[in-house]
């Protein structure tokens, strides 16, 4: 099937073995896939324990068509998923995808997110292990990645402890950026809307944390302020994020004047990103990460986060059911 | 929380993270989760290598909520997936979870699903190592499965071999008959209709056909000839089923004569069962399995599937993005 010639335009026409057909052809697998797709399930070899993950997109609220080409959304698909296998120290495999949509999607929309799943899993060292396709009336996508710890203890949220510092790899407050300026009807700056499509997972990291001795890990999903606070609250500890370690990106500055938004609040408090954000004992951070504060002992009000020593007054994060919700 | 209380009572009111503290509440888990929910991944220890498969269930599409209550819905998710893992000859041992749903959804109907989410995941024998929630217009299931092979080759749909002998373990068209007869508006016979809102996977039969040699299994999702069509064509084969060989139930019979519809046509083409189907050399059918049919040189057609040794003139299976479609 040639989606560029006189083949069927849409899912409904092409029907869902050709569909199958079309996204698994010449599927690149590295010699730990032991079997691929097209049977009940793939085999993956792995390191005697495995880590897994799972995420959902949905179509208008974890990304719009009109602003979001297909490539972009299966590369994010990918990239947020691989983030929380990067997160636990492991190293991601691979990944299956879930992928449903209403029958009168156009198949070349489905071919280019197909192109975006695989440009992303080649970024990520991943392979595409397999999946299901089906129909829905809106368009989503369910992402569970894989992953090997080598022989490795997971890094847990749980593990922080006072005396520890607190360090970040990726980026901060570009996706909440991008989200910004396309909210208000603008296209650039190109470098934070890029982000917000398609966020700049720092690939690898998670297993170099893990290597220096990282005691706690989490992606930075929701936003920095929100995902540490579940690192202080497991580990029962605070931590102390230091505003002035942070250098703002010029772009970053740029919105910020633009939209009269302090970008260092974008920085703490920005989701989407996928950044890596670990703790470590001291002396212990790897190279491409930056120091941004420390771990104490819990402070008066219990575990939690702190900005420059006193609590944060803003909203630190974002909640699916309630999206205007405080937490 | 409690939901029978003063509590919220939708999805929205309670927000995702009390929605997900609920959801893993007291979530039993075997020795070989090394870490359940609550960190970015959950770690499963594996025997070196892991089968994984993924499936999607839409509301609508794979059930109705006039149909199904959300205890059915959410044993049937994982027993569909479930099946995937049995299929390939493994022993499952985990589930992961994505659930969307619309922030309206009362909170009782999830939690409902969640429990029944864990009363299948007991009867599987698998453990719940996390999941994703998010906001959506439609309520979407996505389930990964995770099992391990325990050092058995895993049995592929490309396996089967001329002179092998057919047989299966669960049941065949019970679903399809209580569609039928939901459809018509009734709600008996009980049984039928109970397995088509949960289908009775036979759990640990795919590691005993495994052990017993099977050469090829698949699981019956879209109908027996359907699923059979995959193996018969991976495998380079024809594949003969004998209708006689089916003792068919007094229930499907009864079916049959209040629908007009031929009991054998269900047994043949009905989907959602998630019976076991599987090849094995003479001899080897292990107990518990019936044997109904032979695996043959392709015949002149080419490789594919025969009843009674004559080519089959009816519709298979199902194709999602074609409903009505043949295939």
């Amino acid at each position: 099937m040639s989606p560029g010639g006189n083949g069927p335009t849409t899912l409904a026409e092409l029907g869902e073995f050709a569909l199958i057909a079309e996204l698994v052809r010449d599927l690149p697998a590295s010699d730990e896939v032991l079997l691929g797709p097209g049977d009940d399930g793939a085999v993956l070899a792995v390191g005697g324990s495995v880590v897994v993950s799972t995420d959902v997109l949905v179509e208008g609220v974890h990304f719009r068509r009109d602003w979001s080409g297909p490539g972009d959304v299966g590369r994010k698909a990918v990239a947020v998923n691989v983030a929380d296998i990067e997160a636990m120290g492991a190293r991601p495999q691979g990944v299956v995808v879930g992928f449903s949509a209403p029958g009168d999607t156009e198949v070349r929309w489905v071919l280019d997110l197909a192109r975006g799943l695989r440009t992303e899993c080649a970024e990520a060292g991943v392979n595409l292990l397999g999946g299901d396709t089906t129909r829905a009336k809106e368009v989503t996508l369910s992402v569970t990645a894989l992953g090997t710890l080598d022989g490795r203890a997971p890094v847990r949220r749980s593990g922080a402890r006072p005396g520890d510092v607190l360090a970040y790899a990726g980026r901060l407050g570009w996706a909440a950026a991008g989200l910004l300026v396309l909210g208000r009807g603008f296209r650039s700056p190109r470098a934070v809307v890029d982000v917000q499509r398609v966020p700049v997972v720092p690939y690898g990291q998670g297993a170099v944390a893990a290597r220096a001795g990282a005691s706690s890990m989490v992606d930075v999903s929701d936003g920095l302020l929100a995902d540490l606070g579940h690192v202080a609250r497991a580990s029962g500890v605070s931590i102390d994020v230091s505003t002035d370690a942070f250098e703002i990106p010029e772009t970053l500055e740029t919105v910020g004047a633009a939209t009269r938004v302090d970008p260092i609040l974008l920085v703490l408090t920005g989701g989407e990103d996928h950044a890596l954000a670990a703790t470590f004992p001291p002396g212990s951070v790897p190279e491409g990460w930056t120091t941004i504060g420390a771990v104490t002992e819990a402070a008066e009000g219990g575990p939690g986060v702190l900005v420059d020593s006193s609590s944060f007054a803003g909203v630190p994060g974002f909640d699916h059911f309630r999206p205007g919700a405080r937490r």
